[in-house]
């Protein structure tokens, strides 16, 4: 073994762990919990979808009085070569401009995160560029952006391994810090693409299925998309879930699926966001399926494809306000329910409590 | 004129002049907000109808940097006589019961403005029974309920003129603190009954599209609530917007509309919540039209018939949540997103004042 290879098969041996130190969430407790909220001072089911939410927190923490505690999005960002063949209308600097933007506070994230009380992490993970300069950003990067997956692999598995590793290890620090809700948005122009063709492979969907507009392709610009996309799917032998994220990942999809495995490992809830973080969830659900458990779904994206990647998960997303902009922004809009779920369940009163008369 | 009449003569002059006094918003900045939010660093269209929600707000406070300042919540309570057919299957006493868990912040509405940062005011609109001793009820009711319409109009048209001018008072004192949107809860047991026949008044809708098994009736229970209303609709004659109010209306219902009227004249948003509060507005809307420019509809309440008022209304609700529940907590629950509509407007960087790139 070089010693190349122990620099990998470290972080290997982390991502997998995680994969494996997921628990199953404490059913047990379901009857209580059940109870608790059947007896709050409402009428049974009247809050609808917040009490299955409440339910699921309750079950994630293990406790009858779940919180909401330091609620953090982290925006993993990468560049991704498969821009070459024109899949994108927005340039490839636009990645590095718009983490930029994130570190300045100017990005819809910022305002969303600032909005809700959200704490904001911005990382690296492989863009075509140079952050060395940029003040809060955590620089990770795998290398300059992946490769072009219409010619090649994007990425070596042991990049892929190595990303998921320094993924989890962004969420053990939050774990740290108290965190116990984690979202998790992306930057790269591009990665539509990946996440289409990680779809396809996942879901055993069409591609046609898979492709959409992403920031805003016209339909010339959608067909030439499914044919790069769909040459590409030709090319690449099937392989693991592992070998599909290192064929058509990004390096930022790639940290995204070693974050949830590390929260969901570290007992957090999960709330995801899009298209592409729901991209980067269908790999994690291929190595470790206990992962979905932790999942609170924020929204049904706009981007064509979203829909059915939910329902393939059996996914039920809390919104639908026809957002597809990415960086974690639905999970932003998201969070403020898991606070009002926690809220209720842990700080109503009960019929009894408050000398509530129940039904006749 | 007697003494009884100038007292009755004075708010009802206020409450119309709130109903004439609500301006147009401010269309002329229309093309201006439009091209703020397309210049925003993100695709175009791509915050959804959050983009649609910033511009009203925008349009509301003529400005291109609005502000959700104050957010407040007021759960009107008051008692209805009609519950002696048997309407409901909780007793008369929960409302009491609740307005006392609501000053006691152990309430679905309590919990949910705590989360969310929304201020909280409870007002006895018309309670059966006496909550001086309360401290934290703004006590200003209009009689110990309303009579059953079942057999006679629930209230006099002074009176439904004196509760809109109440409401609107209370809207007023937050005016003055500060606030600029608003949201409106309500607890009366039998309001459902209430509100099902101000829409099928005011809608025009057939009773049995109107009617609901509000706070969980069997199918028996919603039978009997039917025939009870059907009947209470052929007894009344048909009037103006006003007399429909007072023959079925509650005391909360009234102040609401007072408030919703008051709110769109102090050029503030109105969060609308489920199946009451939009037979409030209903009313409103009669009153003066000009109210639908500064509602924002919270969410699709679970209770049959809320979607149809929605449509009758032209309105597409934020949240779809399964929610019955009433007390304002859709409002609550939305609120955040007028926040998050808000904050983007006025804070995200432009492409220009970013330096990114916009697409090719």
């Amino acid at each position: 073994m070089t010693n190349t290879d122990d620099i990998f098969t470290i972080p290997a041996i982390a991502a997998l762990d995680n994969a494996s130190a997921i628990a199953a969430p404490e059913r047990a407790l379901r009857d209580a919990l059940r109870h608790a909220i059947d007896t709050k001072t409402k009428p049974p089911g009247s809050l609808g979808r917040l009490e299955g939410l409440a339910l699921q927190l309750g079950m994630i923490q293990r406790t009858l009085t779940p919180t909401v505690a330091r609620p953090t999005i982290i925006v993993f960002a990468g560049d991704h070569g498969v821009v070459a063949e024109r899949v994108s209308p927005y340039p490839q600097a636009v990645t590095v401009q718009m983490v930029a933007n994130f570190v300045a506070g100017g990005a819809a994230i910022n305002a969303f995160s600032r909005a809700a009380g959200i704490e904001l992490e911005v990382v690296n993970a492989g863009v075509a560029g140079d952050l060395a300069g940029y003040d809060g950003v955590i620089d990770v990067p795998l290398a300059h952006g992946t490769r072009n997956f219409a010619r090649q692999a994007a990425m070596t598995r042991e990049q892929a391994l190595i990303a998921l590793a320094r993924g989890a290890a962004r969420v053990d620090v939050h774990a740290r810090h108290g965190t116990n809700v984690m979202g998790f948005g992306e930057m790269g122009i591009g990665n539509t693409s990946a996440a289409a063709c990680l779809m396809a492979r996942l879901c055993g969907a069409p591609i046609d299925a898979c492709v959409g507009r992403g920031t805003g392709l016209d339909d010339a610009g959608l067909a030439h998309k499914r044919a790069v996309l769909g040459a590409a799917l030709e090319r690449h032998p099937h392989g693991d879930a592992l070998d599909t994220l290192a064929t058509f990942g990004g390096f930022e999809i790639a940290m995204m699926t070693g974050a949830m495995l590390a929260a969901a490992a570290a007992r957090m809830a999960i709330v995801v966001d899009g298209f592409i973080a729901t991209s980067a969830l269908l790999v994690a659900v291929h190595l470790a399926p206990a992962v979905l458990d932790y999942c609170v779904f924020a929204h049904a994206s706009d981007e064509a494809g979203h829909r059915r990647m939910l329902d393939h998960l059996g996914a039920q997303p809390l919104l639908a306000l026809d957002l597809r902009l990415g960086e974690g922004t639905g999970a932003a809009l998201a969070m403020p329910l898991l606070r009002a779920a926690a809220a209720f369940l842990a700080e109503m009163a009960s019929f009894e409590s408050a000398g509530v008369s129940d039904r006749d």
